[in-house]
């Protein structure tokens, strides 16, 4: 409703409350700026706060983003960041409200989205309850395999492997799933930001119940499996423990018809904590396994 | 409605539209650990962006924060920053929703603030129109003064001194007077961050008119008088000049009937530019005068 270049954005709220979801990305941290482009960062920073959103069950609207740049950052890098952030929300149809810039020894990028709940409840993390069941939908372990390659420094001699690497670049969050889930009736949802394990340990902590995953329910992506092979290791870990994917997870009823883009993965039971293999895995992850 | 803990916050926004202001603020450029304290970090790093709320004529609702600290960080200074954030939203009503927290070597703090303009229209930078006159509400110099004492190192041997320097570590938005000004119909408004002949610059440039001061209708507060006089310069440069008070500025019809806390300073005409003693003020400011 108003942009950028007055003190602050003015945006349109329909339903009578704003979704808000705020991140820090660092350079050195969170990206490098020798790994990936401006474009990808930009991509990737409005992309983790988009899924934010979405987990929520919500419907992105816009973005504000505080910038810290070096005197010394190429004007195009910074060109092709804002292209990113602009070509991230234009999938779902949000933009860019506003925002601030300063001069900082590295890159800092502040981002903030907004998002509308169209007349639904917020989904929380707190819903889940024994009996229903989790289900995810996006991409899992494509950013850890692709942070390994690069990690590696082996050839990208294949488009699986270079698939890979895309994804550590730039996640491909499912969006539209957030609102459909909540139509749904999903009881808990959240974005894996972290790994799978480590935030569905969010549901269970928060809801107070165990999540138990059968192993053999997850499709191991071909870029993820090309990695795997090419580095000698288990594809399931980075499906399991890989963040940075911001595929969704949910929990729903038992009884729920879920459209193919959702794969059912485990089940809700009495207890804590999240079992795979039949052993519980820690908040710390995969070290605590096998 | 939904605060820290879930992937995004839920905020009320009653009107339907909501403003939202960012802002990055960085250790070493926005703020000194050896000269201001965590508690005077955090009321100040929430005073800026709730001032950019109701500098739109709005009431700020809450704040989403995203902060970066390193790993030696005190957590007393954390515990302080948290309290100082918490203090500045009481002051307007506001809570602090949600945030993010990351690993980084200097201090960084992302703000976000929302607000809600209860049905009135948003005022913008670009309403001035000439026949208006320029008033301000709050604080000027006090920021600037306190920032000279502190560069000097001189002794503060005066509650004058004192509170120049207290107005820097911590400004004191006139919060409440955004709204009042927006019912008593301001054309054009913002906070003074930069400094107010630089900030009115922006009105100027924006609503397309000249903006002329009278340097005799400023009266200068007692601990900026005090501080000019400890250091032998000019008041009325850290009046005009002097940023990050957080005053507001605003334009309205000649014919308004202003309360107390509103001061006028000038007037709006034709042409463009920030006038004062009759001469044009570049947006460098003070350094192009005199």
């Amino acid at each position: 409703m108003l942009g950028p270049g007055d003190d602050a954005a003015v945006i349109g709220v329909p339903d009578g409350r704003v979704v808000v979801s705020t991140d820090l990305l660092l350079e050195g941290r969170h990206f490098r700026r020798d790994w990936s482009s401006g474009h990808d960062v930009g991509r990737k920073a409005a992309a983790q706060n988009l899924a934010d959103v979405a987990a929520m069950g919500a419907v992105p609207t816009a973005l504000v983003v505080g910038l810290g740049i070096p005197a010394d950052l190429p004007l195009t890098w910074l060109d092709a960041l804002a292209d990113g952030f602009a070509e991230e929300c234009a999938i779902v149809g949000a933009s860019v409200a506003g925002g601030d810039i300063t001069r900082c020894d590295l890159v800092v990028i502040g981002v903030t989205a907004l998002g509308d709940l169209g007349g639904r409840a917020p989904v929380k993390r707190s819903g889940a309850r024994p009996g229903q069941v989790v289900a995810v939908a996006g991409r899992l372990g494509y950013s850890a395999a692709g942070w390994a390659l690069l990690e590696a420094g082996v050839p990208l001699g294949s488009s699986a492997l270079q698939e890979a690497v895309a994804g550590h670049r730039r996640p491909c969050p499912p969006y539209a799933m957030g609102p459909v889930a909540a139509e749904l009736g999903a009881s808990a949802m959240l974005d894996v930001s972290d790994g799978l394990l480590q935030d569905l340990g969010h549901i269970a902590a928060a809801s107070g119940v165990r999540v138990e995953l059968d192993p053999q329910a997850f499709a191991v992506a071909e870029p993820v499996a090309a990695a795997a092979k090419e580095l000698g290791t288990d594809p399931l870990e980075w499906v399991l423990t890989g963040g940075e994917d911001h595929a969704l997870a949910a929990v729903f009823p038992a009884d729920v018809r879920l459209p193919p883009s959702w794969q059912v993965v485990g089940r809700v039971v009495e207890g804590e904590g999240v079992l795979v293999y039949g052993r519980e895995i820690g908040r710390t992850g995969w070290d605590h396994f096998g």
